[in-house]
């Protein structure tokens, strides 16, 4: 180490993934046992997290970028004085890339023409819309749907953004407070849902929502299932009061067999897939040996758990 | 008019659409009939098109990017005083997105998804594939092939070009000269054709190009379905040289009902409808703006046909 800081103990669990060690170490850190750690970078779900950490431990990485699960498991109550980090922002690029192709297979009109087994063009044509002038609204500009923005922008559609503040999102052509919501789906074309699971945002998108978007629009979900009332969801795709819906998340999830999400031919479901486990190491790590840089250097960390707000 | 050239006189035939008119009008044109018109702006097939021309015709713009059918039908030959402009890289935007939704449908594996109607996450999301990082080829990289350069950049993807000259095409990390492309087919992750169909393109994609290709390959045709050698290309489908193919043109054209396209589970086709109808006549009318406007100021027209090569 060039510097006078020593490397900080990082222990790497429940396994010892080779490249998360490698990101521990591109950080600055030094790997070591649970019990002589300063920090832990934990590798896998809630139900396996210690039921007691070492006094030493200051910092915890968890994996995943909604951590509802290490909520509602006590794992975050347990431990007050733990800094916990999640993940979010980290799956940021192919998550983004997920709610795109979602949203652009919809739009250009893909799963109608996958079920075509003759040369329909007269039929099949007309549904084939565009995002070039399109207005997509991206509800929860958080760090997933801030990545979206520059793809969103390449294809010629104007986004807008919905978060807490109202803060400018940086790319967007107009950044709307949460409270100005109600307004904002009667002048979009399109919609994609990013903003975290929590009391506040449960059935975010309801029956009022959806009668106020367009027979064309389609809604994406990427975030968690809870924020689209499901059963006003299918009557709305059933009855054409919007153009379709994209959901890489449900309410219930899994979706049951039989669900008419199943068989209608203007959803498409994709099974919380958005950011798979071949994506996911690699995007984990880099985050990892960043925020082991920051913890070196006594920065701030990316992602910090606030235990009030639930995110 | 603030300059001293007069407006050049435009017939808007065989309708005289509005928009078309307006375009005409907004270029600085002012629209006369055909008789005593200096240019022709049609906006019909070649099946339509007069015989004859009047002699003072200079200039016909031709509504369509690909006009082998006014070749064929001997317009171009039959007028060979006079300018003919086609619309290649009008619709470019437009064709451009269908290509984008179908690689990336593919590559996250949509087709797959939809076919799905049951929770089948362990099964589908090994099957999710990433834009991000991925090397893209676009071969025939003229204004469709370019207008989708930014889309790809954006969404993490390394694009290559392949031109007539390797001229360096603007952001493509790789211009090849055609002579080259051989090489092209094992160093990409995926293909776009976006090249003109001549004698020379016929079957460009066959066989030995298909076998290069990696298992996770998509091949996009939004060009012309003689591109590709259509047997071929079941074949790889069928037995997994390729990942799968997302087609808006086939050969033939239009893909007869029973054909294997339509129901290999890898394979998206579109009946030639990236471009549709309601896309078509904007795109087009701003085309004609800019032409009537060089028209007028005696400039290089966009897109001028070469008798010759035949595009």
């Amino acid at each position: 180490m060039s510097d006078d800081r020593p490397s900080p103990s990082i222990a790497v669990h429940p396994d010892d993934d080779a490249r998360l060690v490698d990101a521990v170490v591109a950080g600055g850190g030094a790997t070591v046992p649970l019990e002589s750690a300063r920090a832990l970078v934990w590798n896998s779900g809630s139900d396996t997290f210690p039921d007691q950490l070492p006094d030493g431990i200051e910092w915890v990485q968890l994996p995943a970028a909604g951590i509802e699960d290490w909520f509602t498991s006590g794992v975050i109550e347990r431990n007050p004085n733990v800094h916990f980090t999640s993940a979010a922002g980290a799956f940021a690029p192919s998550v983004a890339e997920h709610a795109v192709a979602l949203l652009l297979a919809g739009v250009r009109s893909l799963p109608q023409h996958l079920l075509a087994t003759t040369w329909r063009q007269q039929e099949l044509a007309p549904t084939v819309g565009t995002l070039r002038g399109a207005t997509v609204a991206i509800v929860g500009a958080g760090g997933i749907g801030r990545a979206m923005i520059p793809m969103l922008a390449a294809l010629g559609a104007h986004v807008v953004a919905v978060n807490r503040s109202g803060c400018p999102v940086p790319g967007a052509v107009h950044t709307y407070p949460v409270s100005q919501l109600a307004d904002v789906w009667a002048e979009v074309h399109h919609v994609i849902i990013g903003a975290p699971a929590t009391p506040a945002t449960k059935h975010l998108v309801g029956k009022e929502e959806l009668a106020k978007l367009k027979p064309t629009s389609w809604v994406i979900n990427i975030a968690r299932g809870s924020l689209i009332d499901t059963d006003a969801l299918v009557e709305a795709l059933t009855d054409g009061t919007i153009g379709g819906v994209g959901l890489d998340v449900t309410e219930p999830e899994p979706l049951p067999d039989g669900h008419p999400l199943w068989s209608l031919p203007n959803a498409i479901v994709t099974p919380h897939d958005s950011n798979p486990p071949q994506h996911r190491l690699t995007a984990y790590a880099e985050r990892v040996r960043d925020n082991v840089a920051r913890f070196a250097a006594g920065e701030e960390l990316i992602a910090s758990v606030d235990p009030v707000s639930g995110y």
